[in-house]
């Protein structure tokens, strides 16, 4: 027996918020083969540590099993949360213990969490314009009130950042330091020092998101902000860039107290992230050299990021204005007048090329000259081919 | 330099709601081992078919390595989500689609895309008294007026759900009409049959969530009230009880439309759920009789059912009154005046037992005189030797 109804679900307010991910709507394109992809924010598959993941994971089937199969604790493996600890002390000597450590499903459930932690409806939160489409999502999700800082070429506008924080009760500023996403853009060491410097005078918490720090370009990263104000910063990393996203893990930094809150609040979201790929990635981390690893991926992409500047100098006008990234994965234009990155993307797809339209990264009033353009992910003789084509239709 | 500041963070009103979780709590006590733990809501791990995982995940990083190590898309596998699709087809005849199923973290994390969807804070929803810890925490944490409607021996009382759908605006009714966690009792069908003509009646939706139905003890478990009701219910699915819950894999079988909004916000929740562990399932389900394995663990866990009720009949006084479960992994206990479970709790630590006192399960108004029981982890010398102890307290 079928009872025939009408619709009967009636949505929560935060439902019209948000925005399908344009990204991911542009990605379903890419899987055809034929296709030159500047779009994604995907991590070079040919660099992923396939058979190395394969013995661990044999290992760890053999070692913990029934363990590894089993329900978990929510804050995650302990010494997956000691390795993290403990390389925050060598990269950064930043003093931090295992119990600061909350194992998320990516960075993304981090901002989820924290979102949760501290947004109630209308709330205010300031982001870098333009800034990481996932934390705009789960920020308007939860209906915050989405107020932009700009960036500048050596990090945010402290003065715009200063002036949002005078006028306005603010939650969190939420920021990505290293080699941001969609930008490329850093903040420098004086930057940094500055940001802290003014978020401690509001006395504004920060979210440092950090899933590019590690893959710089023969640069040294500074340290993160979370070491000039510890107790007002969450530091948030990820496991997807230097091992693969496929795993899903990632993490939050912050104080034991915070983390007590969202250790509740996870429990409540999905008990705890994977645990037989929390084993596989111990037994990583355990048996390989991580900083030789990384060095591969940072030497590849720091190539292919050599190739696209290179491209773009030699195929595109003078008049197109583009960040020089020391890091990360992606690249970040500015059209002259004249021509949107919309209606460039429509011939772009003639073509069989497509890349993100940089309207998609902010929260109000898009600059629709911009454009995001992926590094990581495309070969160097696909790059050239694309970035020529490009050049010439603009 | 480290910037002195008080603490600066303060919290969304959300926060305040969510109690933890004494369950977890009390599992931390667990990992003693000399202790006979009740408390679980564990399944028994030396049923996890953890050589054939094991191959699997060889065979997955050998076909798919880098695939299944990349980001992927957020509604899961399409195999995983057609097996899931053609087993509703088999064992119920229900006539789904691939297109409704969205994969997700364990059927938890479901509820919270549930609560996203649908609960504005204020918001009323029906859940069964006494009802799942998992649900009351997180529809707790999205602040919905969680109202409880009795359950009987054959299901949910019908007049009481009748009552709070006449008097009260409700956004759903929550309820595990197999083997409910934490009482074990099951739905007839006539009372499917009744819950959703009252639902249909109402315009109410249904949130079906069935992690346990197919651990069924030679009974046939009749079809689930999404059969009856399918434009208005909501059923949840887990790999956690027939496989491992290690994987952390649940599913969410709803309409299309629920299903590209749920989408959209398991996005920005979390991108999307293991790739690596989904593709080492499919293995497994391409592989392996899933009947035949699923068998296995009806025979133990009725076994050790049979087990704790004949102990339960033997050492405890006659005044106390218990469930019949006909599957899953709990029992349900009410003791006679004089005693409270969390009194006998005291005691029993003392001797090593634990369990988890029945008030934890309600929403208000506890009933002291509750506990639970868990049959599906606890070896058969241990539950005997436990449950004599217990009686002798009471």
């Amino acid at each position: 027996m079928s009872i025939s109804t009408g619709q009967q679900f009636s949505y929560a307010k935060r439902v019209q918020n948000v925005p399908q991910s344009f990204v991911r709507e542009i990605l379903k394109v890419a899987s055809n083969p034929e296709i030159i992809s500047f779009a994604g924010g995907l991590p070079n598959p040919s660099l992923f540590p396939v058979k190395e993941l394969e013995a661990c994971s044999a290992t760890a089937f053999q070692k913990f099993g029934r363990q590894a199969l089993q329900y978990a604790s929510t804050e995650g493996l302990y010494p997956l949360r000691e390795f993290i600890a403990n390389r925050y002390k060598q990269r950064h000597k930043l003093d931090v213990s295992p119990e600061q450590i909350l194992i998320t499903n990516g960075s993304q459930q981090a901002l989820d969490l924290i979102a949760k932690l501290f947004i109630n409806p209308g709330d205010k939160v300031v982001v870098e314009r333009p800034g990481y489409l996932g934390a705009l999502q789960c920020f308007s999700m939860f209906q915050a009130d989405i107020l932009e800082a700009g960036l500048d070429n050596d990090g945010i506008n402290t003065q715009e950042l200063d002036g949002l924080l005078s006028c306005n009760p603010v939650k969190f500023f939420y920021g990505i330091p290293n080699f941001q996403n969609p930008t490329g853009i850093s903040y420098t060491e004086e930057k940094r020092r500055k940001t802290a410097g003014i978020l401690a005078r509001h006395g504004t918490p920060f979210i440092e998101d950090d899933p590019y720090g590690e893959i710089s370009f023969g640069y040294k990263t500074p340290a993160p902000i979370f070491s000039h104000l510890p107790d007002q910063t969450i530091l948030l990393g990820s496991f997807s860039k230097i091992i693969a996203p496929g795993l899903r893990l990632g993490w939050m930094l912050a104080n034991p107290e915070i983390i007590r809150k969202a250790t509740i609040l996870k429990q409540a979201s999905d008990l705890h992230s994977g645990n037989l790929t929390q084993y596989i990635l111990c037994e990583f981390l355990a048996k390989h050299d991580l900083d030789m690893h990384i060095e591969r991926i940072k030497q590849q992409y720091e190539h292919q990021c050599k190739v696209m500047l290179e491209a773009i100098h030699h195929y595109f006008p003078f008049s197109i204005s583009y960040t020089r990234p020391l890091g990360g994965m992606f690249c970040w234009l500015t059209l002259p007048q004249g021509i949107t990155a919309r209606e460039l993307l429509q011939r772009a797809l003639k073509e069989n090329i497509i890349f993100v339209p940089g309207d998609t990264f902010y929260a109000r009033d898009a600059d629709p000259q911009t454009l995001r353009l992926n590094f990581s992910n495309v070969a160097e003789d696909a790059m050239k081919q694309g970035l020529r084509k490009l050049g010439s239709m603009i």
